[in-house]
């Protein structure tokens, strides 16, 4: 076996921990991602920082909590400074390499004020939150200035796939009865064929540029981040996909009439979201979702032949595999779309690790249980390269000691957070927009969510797994409330931004007391002398 | 009167709030000082961010509290692109210059890896601070490594006060009656004569150097921050002011026995640090009080000198003036020495607000008993150059409305930290580096300190004003206790790192919608049309 030194990091867009067939789905088979399954670990219990994009990954991508890093919704830039796994792994030799998408927004504001240029080598590093972009698609090219630059357009274009927008009138839309273009943005068109051909698509289309980028790179290691832009909407996908699945496969909603009649403002407020009250209808669901399926069953495929070249290249001997999720999508359960709230539909992700080395065999085809953050991946690309432990900037723990079955003392509580000041919701409840906060707690049985300004909410996953029955003013359970609202705190008040010195320095500050010549306390020479300090001072002796 | 163009912004390093006799000190006369309180507003209740020279600062350049930015204690330097006074004035073509002391430790990896040359003109910004360094000057320069460059010891030699260590050997030696030198650093030595003629003597100096920076600067406006480095230690002054002050004249300590029997663990690691056990002798406190009270007097009769150069200048009518410190100094007090805890010799202040437009003239002479932070001071000089406020960054108040007895919604509650990671007391009470934390939080009556891992201490300061009766077990607080601790939660979770989208952006993201192409839960045609979305897919019409 050759020496393990490269990462392939895979990430999905807005997959459901639960769409998957190795994670339980019954109609939806995902061979190849099961296969990845069972010669790595995985974790039953991985919880996003966020259940929204930006500041998920910002937290994947920083490996700190989103209170830490301070990109707390889609749209606010990284500052500028904040540390990132790229600057972590270039620190050791290894390019960190982008290839899909980051939602990643640069603090251009900042980088003016240090007179950092965006197009010198370390501009693009701090503009795309430390990657060296291969190929960077956030996978939205709408009419307008979303996105103009992804060369996915031009790729279409090539294939004689043109138009004004190539995305939208190919990858998005579908061909109606009278010639013209049906959107993919409109959901009653779901389930028609998206007109690009299938192998143009998009997931395809990324797969071969991860394979580009893999054939293209030298000797040194690598981190490549394939990060895919789907399942996420616009929920339209090109033949076979499009008309695999139907109502029939669906799973029901998972929701009641007690949520329905929920008196929690924030919980009502959401409910009233257009996209929530479309999926609260059947007809949406039953066209939507089988949708959906078609595109994590492509993505599976592609994950086939990814795969299959990595064995061809014998890359899975010296290649860590991590397959993930930057949040999940709601469906319609609990009466909602989309994702931003902290039911496991939407804050809870797949997180499959393949580790080559031998010291993962004895975890191979194994199932962790443990709780897992989004943030726990940087740190654990670090030790997987060499690097030494930063707990002082990075906030989560390495998963080695988890596959590679040794001892570890393990996190009591998953953290999630939502910062909803961005949201016509927060204008709907007049909240203050400092105060537009939301903190998901889970300690693996209790999922307790504090709503400033407003009750918590609480769910007993063991005896509600399907978390329909809100414990949040139960007097019987004002205890667990009690200590979990005691934990959040104590999470809370953790430094969270001294991440400019080292626990070695710090130990160090400690032990050697003041700096030389410096002398706090002493009344005279004797003092100084039985202090054993010699000479600090030349004019004592 | 002139326009208001100005700021004048004196700070003295370790002057406890009641060592000038605006603030009720019966021996110690301070005049000049008190003309200024008696022409502006003197604020009775002033907490500094964390009682340490380091993150008390950075909290004042950065008007930002210690969990913010990242500073926690001495030595630890301030993460690069944390945005400081310096850079919001700057974009108000506003010069904010350094006369003086900042203990400012520039993140120079930070620095490396964002490829700012320290030499660049953003670069000297960042490495000091914000500032533009008219003179750098921490006020330790002992033999060794630390700190070398100051010009204070090319100035002495010019003076014909040379050696290998100017500053050592005048300003902080006294002759010996054999010839030897007698080190300032041992207290047994603070009643002594400094060496250095009084006008040569760092406190006349740094005036001079600030009265120099004023007579250079053009037209444009400025912030000048005058901050000496006395009255702290090390304890020593020349005549006339080594004398001025006899053993009778000092205050008797505030201690009682009972605090000396402290069951609290961190309390007593603090008592037995060698500092405090040495100003726990009386010998101790008679021989330094009166030293210390000389230092502050000098300073006095100093601000004496630059405010008659100011009237002579007409720059009364044109400048805020501000008079201030870092923190206080313990002098024996609850058996104590030097800072770090919070009772207020520690971390209350004094500060004074000269505002020479006419909109403050009701004020004038009068005496505010709001509670005031040091991050407050950012903010009211933003405010005072006409820059909009910026609440994401800014986590402090504009004293505006209070110097201009306009009406405002004020704080409840002033907020103080401090990490003992690096001190020796860390070891010897075996805590982990990551919870050697301490939160101080006042609501103007009730002191509830947080000692991580350990149990709270509270101090009624309506009932117990010298702060001697720890009621942090009394079963009949707890009330008050579950109050002030839930109140230090609401702070902790606040945002305190999401800088990088203005308030009005915010509202406009909250406003405005999805970008426009982005359409998030629409089934069908009609229901665009219906939510007035005209023709944002082309494809539709």
């Amino acid at each position: 076996m050759k020496t393990a030194r490269n990462v392939l990091w895979i990430m999905a867009d807005q997959l459901r921990w639960d769409y998957l067939s190795c994670y339980g789905h019954p109609t939806l088979q995902t061979p190849n991602i099961d296969r990845l399954a069972e010669r790595g670990v995985r974790f039953e219990r991985t919880y996003v920082q966020s259940p929204i994009c930006g500041p998920s990954r910002m937290s994947f991508y920083t490996g700190r909590y989103v209170r830490s890093h301070g990109a707390t919704w889609n749209g606010f830039p990284l500052r500028v400074g904040e540390p990132t796994l790229g600057d972590h792994l270039r620190e050791l030799g290894v390019d960190c390499v982008l290839v899909g998408k980051t939602h990643m927004i640069p603090d251009t504001e900042g980088m003016k004020r240090l007179g950092i240029e965006p197009e010198s080598i370390i501009g693009v590093h701090t503009a795309e939150c430390g990657f060296t972009p291969f190929e960077r698609d956030d996978g939205m090219h709408p009419d307008g200035d979303y996105d103009k630059t992804a060369p996915y357009d031009d790729y279409l274009r090539e294939q004689g796939l043109g138009g004004a927008n190539p995305w939208e009138e190919w990858a998005n839309s579908a061909d109606g009865d009278d010639g013209k273009l049906l959107s993919g943005w409109l959901m009653e068109n779901a389930n028609r064929p998206a007109r690009v051909p299938e192998e143009h698509s998009e997931t395809p289309y990324l797969t071969q540029r991860g394979i580009d980028f893999i054939e293209s790179a030298g000797d040194r290691p690598w981190l490549c981040h394939l990060s895919y832009i789907k399942p996420h909407w616009p929920y339209i996908v090109p033949p076979p996909y499009h008309n695999m699945y139907g109502p029939g496969d669906i799973l029901p909603p998972v929701r009641s009439n007690a949520e329905r009649e929920t008196d929690h403002p924030v919980y009502r407020a959401w409910q009233n979201h257009r996209v929530c009250q479309a999926f609260s209808r059947d007809e949406v669901r039953e066209r939507v979702i089988p949708v959906y399926m078609g595109l994590v069953k492509q993505l599976d495929d592609q994950m086939g032949v990814l795969f299959e070249y990595l064995e061809r290249t014998d890359r899975m001997d010296d290649t860590m595999i991590v397959f993930t999720s930057d949040h999940g999508d709601y469906l319609g359960d609990h009466w909602l779309g989309e994702k931003d709230l902290f039911h496991d539909a939407s804050a809870r992700i797949p997180l499959i690790v393949y580790d080559p080395r031998s010291e993962a065999d004895a975890t191979r085809g194994t199932v962790s249980d443990a709780l897992i953050e989004g943030i726990d991946l940087a740190p654990t690309f670090l030790d997987f390269f060499g690097g030494d432990p930063k707990p002082h900037i990075l906030e989560g723990l390495s998963l080695e000691p988890l596959l590679h079955g040794t001892p570890t003392d393990w996190r009591d509580y998953a953290i999630s957070e939502y910062d909803y000041a961005t949201r016509q919701s927060r204008l709907e409840l007049d909240v203050d927009q400092a105060d537009a906060r939301l903190i998901m707690i889970f300690d693996g049985r209790w999922k307790y969510i504090h709503a400033e300004g407003f009750r918590p909410l609480l769910f007993d996953l063991e005896s509600d797994p399907d978390e329909l029955v809100d414990l949040g003013v139960e007097p019987e359970h004002e205890e667990v409330r009690a200590r979990l609202h005691e934990a959040l705190f104590a999470w809370a008040r953790r430094h969270h931004t001294r991440i400019t010195r080292t626990p070695q320095q710090v130990d160090r500050m400690a032990e050697g007391g003041e700096p030389p010549g410096i002398l706090i306390g002493f009344w005279d020479e004797d003092e100084i002398r039985e202090a054993g300090i010699k000479s600090v001072y030349p004019k004592v002796d």
